[in-house]
């Protein structure tokens, strides 16, 4: 059966806990391996790896990811950056110009950081690692990024906590594929469709505690008016792009270039 | 030897070239399981996959991606997309408000759709399948949004090509690791850093040819003058951010929430 050879994929969980193995350089070498073979635009491999080991450090990277204790907790984390500096300082050295410094090139470089931090992922839990992405990277980008000393044209884009699992969670409900997936054009979804897609999912023991514990009468109530609210995400989203213009992402939106 | 476990992942080539060979409807919902089973903020899945197989429309699509043949030669083309339409239509159906309207939630949403991509691209290639990433779907969001029937809030974000493999192509060179990593902190590269990290690179025969057919002198003007050009790159910045502002991404950024 074809689905053997990626059970791992297949039946993966996040681990938030982990034992007290350390992880070998050769181990670590490998996934960082892995990372780089994925695919990238061009070849520039616009992207670099923080690795985080030292417990000074660690506690000081966990009070800016919320306190979340996997930080502190795993032996190893990884903060992986869109960066636009190396290729900049390359392009200097050579006697041409810096022509990356826009938006184009964060968002590329954002999701060519994020194919890499999947591919190690995916080694890592193939070679029986247990990971977690820590989306608070994404609010703290601007602390995180002077706490690490990302210079200009460095922006964080994931974290993860990686070692050796030390708890083993049930399997994590997802909607429906058909959710998700749209063949040849994207039909919206009908009242119907979102009460059929999402019945299940409220519906389990978890929302029901989701709920009872916030005091919301429903769980889409529970996401917006507890745990991600919309007044966060615009003072976050104002920090993020005001850090990313600092960082030399937003030239010359203005200009003309004739 | 660990690493046998993840030689797929060591070796893996992106693959240009398919054979006629179909793919099954359980092995393209073996991918979408393998996708949606990927880490994910707050389980909210801010993602939809539109399947392109039929001949007109993968047809139409090659046209937006700058004609590269694989999209019509391939059997399947997958566009994955930062989707807010469904979480928001559920969120209005619920009886509360739209809150996810702004660019943290973007942000978010193209890291978690990047990383369902990837672990599509490790599943298929662990299938024995071939895929190829489309940057040009970051250049063209808007016209590529129109032509899959996109509604607000919803950003394609990366672009596969799959097909069994009708090519063999040598493993491409990557920089060395130790360009990419950094222990506890960045360290910035001096002169002879740089000079180091890019000679092998500079020196292979592929190099040396892009220089002579673009007639440039060195590899970094080859980049910066003919193949990514500051120009086109500010160009796309500015068209990106207009779409995702007409897709309803930038909400509210110069009040206060008060």
């Amino acid at each position: 059966m074809e689905r053997e050879n990626i059970k791992t994929l297949l039946n993966r969980r996040t681990i938030r806990k982990y034992s007290n193995k350390k992880i070998d350089q050769l181990t670590i070498d490998t996934l960082i391996d892995a990372g780089i073979r994925a695919s990238n635009c061009g070849n520039m491999q616009l992207y670099s790896i923080i690795l985080t080991e030292d417990e000074k450090n660690k506690e000081a990277l966990c009070k800016l990811h919320f306190n979340q204790p996997m930080v502190k907790e795993a032996p190893l984390v990884m903060t992986i950056c869109a960066d636009l500096n190396r290729f900049h300082s390359w392009c200097i050295q050579r006697g041409t110009t810096i022509e990356y410094d826009n938006f184009l090139w964060l968002n590329i470089a954002t999701i060519d950081a994020t194919i890499l931090t999947q591919s190690i992922c995916n080694c890592a839990e193939e070679l029986g690692l247990g990971i977690c992405y820590l989306g608070t990277v994404n609010y703290m980008a601007k602390p995180i990024a002077e706490l690490l000393d990302l210079p200009k044209y460095v922006v964080p884009v994931t974290t993860i906590t990686i070692g050796y699992p030390d708890e083993n969670p049930p399997i994590t409900e997802r909607l429906p594929n058909e959710a998700i997936v749209h063949r040849e054009k994207y039909h919206n979804y009908s009242t119907k469709d979102i009460d059929k897609l999402y019945t299940d999912f409220e519906n389990l023991p978890q929302s029901k505690n989701y709920c009872k514990e916030s005091g919301k009468e429903n769980l889409a109530k529970v996401f917006t008016e507890s745990r991600y609210t919309g007044k966060d995400g615009r003072n976050f989203s104002r920090q993020y792009l005001d850090f990313v213009t600092k960082q030399g992402f937003m030239r010359n939106f203005s200009d003309k270039d004739e």
